[in-house]
């Protein structure tokens, strides 16, 4: 192989699919990035076969070819080059890689290229997949607004992923711990093959996606599926990962269909109020703090006989009945960092039966929180 | 007590303490940050017996009173609170302290004020102690430019510390860890009561006073001093450390005379080469690259069987002898990124003898950095 390109874009390349190189790898060509030359294209590729990353640059391909190199080291170095353009080209007489930028010149031993497992795109095949067409800011909004709300512990593995549904009217994504519950809509001009589709992909992966999410202006992303993978495409870049197996619950029964109350909060006040009484609380075992909805305030209290009370009022405005309730600070929180709007209604039936949690602008978006029963 | 003072006057007082609080304390009272109040002023103090710090902000002190609260709860919810100011009362009935603030109430426990170890400041003394006093920019010069080059393992604890010494026509600090050190010297109208003074503070202390170094228009820092302790003050902050007891030796030995060769060498293009050639050693044994210093040109090049080569040339100016030598990478870039200057000076004599770096513009800053034989 031997190619040049322009250092920034092989630099974008790599920062993209780097977060799928194997950090301790159990196979050691995991823990490498492919490198595929032709046609005036480089290709770089990695996968932990949980995710796997491909991304296509422009290059002057003077002789095609296919290599590995280590990943961390590649990586760290591309983002140091010196000038314009990169020189990659492998040796003729050992297995080094060398690679050329200005006055730098590297010589990178490289891995059994034969020995990288190379993706195989689900959109080559014709057969047996499903198709979806999406904005990337409609997807990434989708991922942001939901995926906080997943479970971190791999005791269920379900809810260490957000189910991605179609329905006949819309694309939604939701996830939940089984203490919280986040769920948000799309009614987009989404193109589907079908509907009533249900798919769980990693948090992990969702988190990985959005991140490279981050076209200035929208671009289609290309989902398909099939039993045990799902595919994004978008710009150049292809990412895979396989879905998490089992039957997602029916989170329908758990959203509340009215409320006893509702109250109109600032998210801005609520937020900085939430966290400073939080801060009683958060060395406690459940991290409880205590909500008083009254007519036109709301107190927020907690109370740590090791530290000390804390005790918050805000105006907020109130329609229903009058209720106390207490809920985990965190998952109060977690919710005003990702809603995304300043004013949000919160709705309540009794202190023990879930509320509900959304922006007051956006019907699309609901995160449903179980109180905490205190004594 | 019961005092009012502004929100960010308290927050600043409670950050330059902090850094003083216990993080694991013996005893639980050094987990706290002590408060008195009296004639319109409130004063702050943390220690944990290596470092103490004091600061003095206005309040409106409507019962005097000292009390002390847990450093790292008071820290984080002075951080937050809202409004313009703040009120801090101890409660008659019972051990907490009521700090309100706008609709924020809090009850902090107290811990027992007369437990606390009050920090008696040096400079109330009159005799047995040495006092200087030197502008803030120029101290914190002298810690920046030296420190760094301090021990970090405790093995030899006197080269954890650095050494401020004053002679009859400098102030200089100077640090080491046997294998590079650092020499700054300071030509200033420093007013010093006496000469020939070498003291040893911790590297940590020095840290963060530079820190607190940071007023706009240069300020005094008054420096004083007795057997086994050194205080800082300046603005309303007062500072003191214990000092490492011990003889520090001779530096004038390592510092050569003369050299055989100076290459003048632009700083940011030494810096990529450096730190890009690093990237094949840095996981090596000793992190040892080579530079083969030619009339008009520097070859930095590494070597990791198990990683790869490494060659780069910067265009330099040598005056004498071409010669080859090896470093740590190590010491070589923590000069180079606090050398502070656009052009430096490499002087050499042998590949076995100790080198110098400095800027080309200060005659008063001197880095000698010992290279490593290579077979």
């Amino acid at each position: 192989m031997n190619i040049t390109c322009a250092r920034d874009r092989l630099n974008y390349a790599v920062q993209t699919v780097q977060k799928a190189v194997a950090a301790k790898a159990t196979l050691p060509i995991l823990s490498g990035i492919y490198l595929s030359a032709q046609d005036n294209k480089l290709t770089l590729q990695a996968t932990d076969y949980e995710i796997g990353i491909s991304c296509t640059i422009d290059a002057q391909v003077a002789v095609p070819g296919k290599i590995v190199l280590s990943g961390r080291y590649f990586q760290e170095l591309v983002k140091r080059l010196p000038g314009e353009t990169v020189e990659i080209a492998s040796s003729t007489e050992d297995r080094t890689i060398k690679i050329t930028a200005g006055a730098s010149q590297f010589n990178l031993l490289s891995l059994p290229a034969d020995e990288f497992p190379v993706l195989k795109p689900l959109f080559d095949k014709t057969v047996g997949i499903s198709a979806l067409t999406i904005k990337d800011n409609v997807l990434r909004d989708l991922i942001k607004r939901t995926v906080f709300a997943c479970a971190t512990e791999e005791s269920r593995p379900i809810f260490t992923g957000a189910l991605l549904e179609l329905t006949e009217t819309d694309v939604r994504m939701i996830a939940t711990n089984t203490h919280r519950l986040a769920l948000k809509q799309s009614i987009t001009e989404s193109t589907t093959v079908n509907n009533n589709v249900k798919i769980i992909i990693p948090s992990k992966v969702l988190n990985e996606l959005a991140r490279l999410l981050t076209s200035e202006l929208p671009v289609d992303v290309n989902i398909c599926w099939e039993k045990s993978k799902v595919a994004f495409n978008f710009d150049n870049v292809y990412l895979e990962s396989r879905l998490i197996e089992g039957q997602y619950p029916d989170y329908h029964r758990v959203i509340p269909k009215e409320f006893a109350t509702t109250a109109t909060i600032n998210t801005a006040l609520f937020m900085d109020a939430v966290e400073r009484v939080s801060l009683m609380a958060k060395d406690g075992e459940y991290n409880i703090i205590k909500f008083q909805f009254n007519a036109d305030q709301i107190i927020i209290t907690s109370n740590n006989p090791d530290i000390g009370k804390a005790y918050e009022t805000i105006p907020i405005n109130t329609d229903g009945t009058e209720i106390e309730i207490a809920f985990n600070a965190k998952y109060v929180t977690d919710i005003l960092k990702n809603i995304g709007a300043s004013e949000l209604l919160f709705s309540l039936n009794t202190p023990l039966s879930p509320a509900s949690i959304r922006p007051s602008n956006d019907e699309y978006y609901t995160y449903i929180i179980t109180p905490v029963r205190t004594s």
